[in-house]
């Protein structure tokens, strides 16, 4: 396999996007992530705060209620049209160049493209929970909760649009425990893979 | 983490048995295998055939009315027996030095240990049933009918166990697909992470 681009999808808290732009950067290739939220952003209008809410995880309100509600005349919720435009944007990078795409099932919307290598970053809860509280700070609840809180509505949007379980070995190429094996050896990993 | 034993689970026909015998070669370390049932056989008195059918997926009759019958007085059913038999059998050898061990819930009857590389193997069925037609011939059930059974009795003989999921990213340090990174690569990546 010729790896073209590299997709990672991670549990929050897992460092999994650290991974992702230290890979790109020793690549000399483009990193997206925050800046697919501005690209979705242009291309639909809707504000940047309301895609980093509903663009990879189901947003306070269920999914599964937003399923039922809000349709336009299409039958399509406000939540769809912003995966569709996600999905064109994602599409659209990929055919541009060699990239790394962090979460927003890229490894889904780009799974027909044969050059793109689908990795999965995860840890324990006990290295999650240090770490987000060294990098975010704080919060009125504890990291534990944050975390558990973050991987189902991240797993629920990624179940919904995609009807694959997130998280399950089989639907990547590479799946890591960046706890165990420590950041730098998840970048040099990838590294070796590429190209 | 030094890695001093690596274990592999792997789907039936993804190569994780020959992918764990090339790592133990090139790291010049044991890989236990099928020694690990002549082992079991040794300790037990059960025969080798017995054990190859029952040590680490549920037999043809369903593991879960094993559960229920043919119980001793200890109320332990015979492959109740034959896993605490291979637990210990395990344990023994990951004590007296570095090796490899492939198949049997290996990671997770080592999971208390630090110095322990825990890699699943996995591919696609096209891969894994190209693959087992050519190392075990046809037989009268197609090969993805052979490889659906065989990953469902694994997967619950695991689950019975270990109460944990089989083929879950969470469970091991490293996953990967051999059908997209092919053989080699596999081995060269676990070989870069021993020691």
């Amino acid at each position: 396999m010729k790896n073209k681009i590299i997709t990672i999808s991670r549990q929050f808290g897992s460092g999994g996007r650290t991974i992702g732009r230290m890979a790109a950067e020793k690549l000399g290739i483009p990193c997206y992530d925050h800046e697919l939220i501005e690209r979705i952003a242009e291309e639909t209008g809707f504000s940047k705060e309301y895609i980093e809410e509903n663009s990879e995880s189901s947003a306070h309100r269920s999914i599964f209620a937003n399923a039922f509600t809000d349709r336009d005349r299409q039958g399509m919720s406000t939540q769809d049209r912003l995966w569709q435009s996600q999905r064109l944007v994602i599409l659209g990078l990929a055919e541009k160049g060699p990239c790394v795409i962090v979460g927003r099932c890229a490894d889904y919307i780009l799974q027909d493209r044969d050059d793109c290598l689908k990795v999965f970053v995860h840890a324990d809860m006990e290295k999650r929970a240090e770490r987000i509280v060294r990098l975010y700070g704080e919060s009125e609840n504890k990291p534990e909760k944050r975390l558990k809180d973050k991987d189902k509505r991240r797993k629920a949007y990624y179940q919904y649009y995609t009807d694959m379980e997130w998280g399950e070995a089989e639907n990547y190429d590479l799946a890591l425990n960046s706890g165990t094996l420590g950041i730098e050896t998840c970048v040099t990993l990838i590294e070796k893979l590429y190209g």
